[in-house]
Parts: structure tokens; sequence; C-alpha cells
């Protein structure tokens, strides 16, 4: 499965305050550190909103990333302009942009410059009434999302649908809410990829890391092939060996026993 | 999930030797601490083949088994001679026997008992041809099994049919081919129950454990209905619970949430 690395994020509170006092080997290790843990790509995401401040922002945090890994990176931004600038400043060749919903307005314009660049590009299943609470109505987001893309030129294969999640101490039947909305994309559009961040799964409940690693095995048999979460969570990392091995995209079950043999399989 | 205690089981060496030196106080003790630890039934297996001394054998352990619980239990044996001579000590209500294949004689004569005690019966997915590498003939044998079963007047609801394991590090396929075996049993069968011994997965390979409780979490979102294991095992106890939770079977989250205040979620 492919690790996003999730850590450079400015919803973070101490990554805001390393982008605010201009901490540069703080971010450069983070880009590195997680690129050493294995993450196949790095998600970059300001949070600086758009604008001119906002637009700078990203363009600084491109620089320096790309100075501290070569690892491909996911451009992370609700606001087109910041991807548009970002996209500028990429130098690499494998790319993603995180991400559009069904809403008309990003579809348009994201899609156009994922289009444009060729990029992998992130779609939440969803629209404009937020997440909805069942298989159906994500798959209808999924629907017009990948008809819109598809129009602009886009391959199937450059789409990563993100099926959401929502507490399960909320409603009992959301972790199959999700893995049903995973089996069946992977049904409708068999070109398509998958991807989520997980950890919404376990919100309001004790021992969260039990609840997401167990919830990460279900989700990689119904199909899941990328996930973003923190490389640095070594018990998370060992997992995915696991789950990679059972079901059966690891023949001979070398990167098991090579994760095994390097100490990378923490119990 | 519906957890079978697998200890007092005479293919264990220890088991055996407690067996033969009349060790009550020990065997008494594994009945008593996997019926505390949380398991539904505890398997009898006396190990001791069939005629007059190993009639005996599984007369003796069924008696000293239900002076030291109350809890349901799994009479294994190969021999109809011996399940009839247990079943003939049997007081509880509640009752399993393991096992029966596709092949004629033993479904015939197991089948007769289980039939007329309405007893649950687990039946391996398999022929005389020994374990198939594939979910077809797996589910070919079932189906002589289900037809052979109802014929004699059980319910599908008494069937606990066993898909079957084969090590990951021979067959990088074997992990995709039970949980197809599971997911396809309940869809032709909605009525019959699934049941394993997950361990055959990780033979071979190092940290099994880790393998196993992967093996569990993906099994259970296939439909698994019961297992037969160590329920000794702390850490695959409360990796069920999380299962039991993410596939929508612990309404609220209480399960999960009093095994966390019990402390029996080892991380």
């Amino acid at each position: 499965m492919l690790v996003i690395g999730e850590n450079i994020n400015a919803s973070n509170k101490s990554v805001a305050e390393a982008i605010a006092s201009k901490d540069v080997a703080s971010l450069q290790n983070m880009a590195r550190t997680q690129a050493e843990a294995g993450a196949d790509f790095i998600d970059v995401n300001s949070g600086s909103g758009a604008g001119e401040q906002g637009i700078m922002t990203m363009e600084w945090l491109m620089d320096l990333v790309q100075e501290a890994t070569d690892k491909p990176l996911v451009i992370d931004s609700d606001s087109p302009e910041v991807i548009k600038a970002a996209l500028g400043k990429y130098r690499g060749e494998k790319l993603m942009i995180n991400s559009v919903t069904a809403e008309p307005d990003r579809l348009s314009s994201i899609g156009a410059l994922a289009a444009e660049r060729k990029a992998s590009l992130v779609a939440l299943a969803m629209g404009e009434g937020g997440i909805p609470n069942n298989v159906d109505d994500r798959l209808a987001a999924c629907d017009i999302i990948i008809k819109h893309l598809t129009g602009l030129g886009m391959k199937e294969e450059q789409i990563y649908f993100d099926p959401l999640v929502l507490p399960i101490a909320v409603d009992a039947n959301q972790g199959l809410v999700t893995l049903k909305t995973i089996e069946k994309i992977k049904l409708h559009y068999p070109g398509a990829r998958t991807v989520m961040g997980l950890s919404n799964i376990s919100f309001g409940l004790p021992k969260r890391n039990m609840v997401n690693r167990g919830f990460m095995l279900m989700s990689i048999y119904a199909g899941l092939d990328a996930a973003i979460l923190n490389p640095m969570d070594a018990k998370m990392m060992g997992i995915i060996k696991v789950a990679d091995m059972l079901v059966g995209k690891d023949p001979s079950c070398r990167g098991y026993i090579r994760a095994h043999r390097k100490g990378l399989l923490a119990d």
C-alpha cells in the first residue's frame, strides 16, 4: 500500500508554529524523517488560506521541503490559487493534489489543474451537504466526480477516491459504511484508486491507535490502495506490511520478512 | 464473535501428558481459566483414538471438565464411537461437535449423531483429497456437506463451516482463498455459520501472533462467526473486541469500552 506522510500540515498546531516562525530546520526534519520511515509521498499543507500571503507561504514551504527530500509530494490545499502556485514550484514528476469534492467550483478549477499537469487527485466522496452517512450517497458523489474529471481528460487511474470516515462511537454502522464504500468504488470504477486518513474512526474512544490499526487491516482487505498517516507510527507501518502480505501483495513474504529483519515489525 | 477455547486438546504434548498421568487438577484448571478468559465454548479433545480405551478416556475427560465449568463444550474427535460416548456423558444443553468433512462415512455417522442431538457441527471445507488450494473446490465440499446434513434434518444454522487455512509463506494467495471462501459460504448459505482455527496462516513466519491477529481482523470483516483459539492470548481477545466493534456488532461501543475498563485491551 501507498503511504502518504501527513505530518507537514498546518492544522497541527506545532507545524503552524514552525511555519509562522520560519523554522526551516524543523520542517525539513519532518520531511526527511517521514521519507526515512517509509512514506511514498509527503503531504504539504501550509494551511494559510488563499491570497498573496497564502501563496507565498506555500511557495516557501514547497521549496524547503524539496531541498530536504526527493520523495514525491502531495500538494494539499482548499485553494485553487495556492495549488497553482505550488505546482509552479514543484520540480518532481510524480505528483498528487489533495483534494476535490463533488462541489462544482473546486471540481472545475482544481480538476483542470490536475488534468493539465497529469497529477493524481484525491477526491472526497461528498458534495456540498457534508459527509453522507451512507454508502449510496457517497457513491453518488463519486459518480459526479469521475464523470467530470474524465470529461476533463483525466484517467480513472489518476483519481484517488477518499471514501471518508465518521466516528464509530457516534454510529456503530460507520465502519461498515466506509468499508463497503471502498468495495463499491473498486467494483464500479476498476481503474480508480482509493485513499483515506482513517483515524477519524476512533474519535472519542480509548486506545485509539489499536482501533485505527484494526480498521487499516479491514480497509486493505476491502481494497484501500493508499493511506494518509503518520509514518513515524511504527506499529501502524508494521501492520501495513502484515496486511499487504495477507492480501497476496507480498510474494514469498519478502517484504514482511525484510521488515522483520530490520526490526520494523513492532508487536 | 464466538470464542472456542482450544487448550484441552491432546495434540498438545503437555495436555497428552496430563491425560496420561490423570492430572485432574491441571485439566480442570485449563477449563476454568479458559472460561474466565472469555471462552464461549470449551473444546474437549482426548486424542485417544477409538476403541474401548479411547472411549473411557473421553468419558473421563468429559466428566472432569463438566465438574470444573458450566460452559458449553465442543466434543472434538475423529471417531463416531468416541463422540457418541461423549454425548452420553454431556449434561449441557448447547453443544457442538467437531468435526465432519465431505467424506461420506464420517458425514453419515457423525452427521446422524449431530442431527439426533440437535447439536451444532463443525464441517471442514474439504473431502477425501485433503485441503483444496482454491475457493471453488472448498465450496464444492461445503455443497456436498450441507445437502447431506440438511437431508438428515439439520438446519443451516447448526452447521459451522471451517473454510480452512493454508500457510501464506507457502502460497501468497492463501490468505485471500480463505477470506473469499468465508464470504462465499455466507453468500451461498445465509443461515450457515463459519468457524476456524486460523494460526496455520502464519506457519513458517516470524512474529506469528501479529500475523494471526491481522488475519482475525480481516476474517471477521469477511464474515467469520467463531474461532477456535487460545483464550489466554490477551492481545487476540482484545483484537476480537476491536473487530466486532468495527463491523457494527457492538452498539454504542459498549463491549469495547467495558473491555478497556477491565484492562482487557492489550495494546
